[in-house]
């Protein structure tokens, strides 16, 4: 039988796995779908997926990629995959693509959004899908600080410390922050992202909010290029992996 | 130490427990509520709800009231309460009320919601917070419907069977369905509920929505009486209960 790439747009709640990369001795995104739609396929599956996303990190378009001489139609993979995969993932699309399309490869741009509750008082619904920041975030300034990240820059001062000797440059195509009651969310869409890259966007964010750092701090930091000039890493529960995109836009 | 009449409003994640009501061999809301309130005001507390929610249903402003002869200053309580507490229950507001004020008995009107999530595939990140419907929902036609159940009726058809042979006459207040993309929430405002009333007027909505029956069919399932031409009992983890209403309004 011929072989045909298949690609995926996965959902699912992170809280119960230690991020999407397979790992040794901890459960991950990517081993309950390999294993799982594996058994679906018919053969070993090795998957390939757009973004890392860490322990706790949600998606709603995290996009996968895989080789398969399985015979079942792409039409029927998203019911078939809701049999074999536990409630908190799912497949939400799935289209047969060119045998050189990756799903991180080929990406072109992703869009995260990372998720506040601002109240003194917590919100025992969104433990674990916001962050619970208990002084009131002035959102203005905030949002006015995001000029400073636009465009291709050098994001030295918001790589995890220990990070892998990556090139640091990335190119930030939009960001901002909207408010909707007590809840805030703040999107990024770049053509890349560093390790921790948005959390610690966020963090400094977060000082802005707090007026501890004015807007314009988001410059001077990004320029020092030093880590330990921005904010704390936000927790990852906050984060969702929203879109990714190729040539083609959102598959 | 003079006793003092306390009123909360608490909100919770109903996912871990068994409903509100102290049961003998299952962890509720208010076992936990006394056992750890206890703890903090010095002595056992008797705690009495407006409501009570069933197994897995959540709430933003569950209304308790309690006498105390402890001697923490109100305003302190909903922080003090944040260090004995579990995380997915939080008190949200503290007020001493008058001696004769009763959390249930004092309630003049309730106001419920329940989250509908309307799409052929599941979010994986919903699946404690809505009920999933993969059938499209025809909300016009649902929305319609609704105007039957506006007043006061006998809603027995509505109310679970084997209930309580309370007096099955209760007022709508209000009611609505909104949506927004595929989340559908429907709302209720009332001056009181039958044990499953909610849960058994959305089984029917979906009824409606899907095509299953018509807009009037609401007005002649309560009209009947009957029990077993209502839909069936909507899932508890999608029901909210939103706000409860006094004399003097909200609290």
């Amino acid at each position: 039988m011929c072989e045909r790439n298949i690609c995926l747009t996965v959902a699912y709640d992170g809280t119960a796995y230690h991020g999407f990369q397979r790992q040794a001795n901890a459960l991950s995104i990517q081993q309950v779908l390999e294993d799982r739609l594996g058994s679906l396929f018919g053969h070993t599956l090795k998957i390939a997926g757009a973004a890392r996303t860490d322990t706790g990190v949600h998606a709603h378009g995290q996009v996968v990629t895989f080789k398969t001489t399985g015979s079942i139609p792409v039409s029927r993979i998203p019911f078939a995959a809701q049999g074999v995969l536990p409630t908190d993932i799912v497949i939400r699309k799935a289209a047969v693509v060119p045998a050189e399309f990756h799903a991180r490869i080929s990406a072109k741009s992703k869009i995260y959004y990372y998720r506040i509750y601002n109240n003194h008082l917590a919100d025992p619904l969104l433990i674990r899908y916001a962050w619970h920041i208990r002084r009131k975030l002035d959102i203005e300034r905030m949002s006015q600080s995001l000029k400073h990240i636009i465009g291709k820059h050098d994001f030295s001062a918001f790589r995890a410390t220990g990070g892998a000797t990556v090139n640091p440059v990335r190119e930030m195509l939009h960001a901002e922050c909207r408010q909707d009651g007590d809840v805030i969310e703040c999107l990024f869409h770049g053509t890349g992202f560093l390790y921790h890259m948005v959390r610690n966007l966020v963090g400094t964010l977060v000082n802005i909010g707090i007026h501890k750092l004015d807007a314009d701090a988001m410059f001077h930091i990004r320029e020092s290029r030093d880590r330990h000039r921005a904010g704390v890493t936000a927790p990852a529960h906050g984060l969702y992996l929203k879109e990714v995109y190729y040539e083609s836009g959102l598959l």
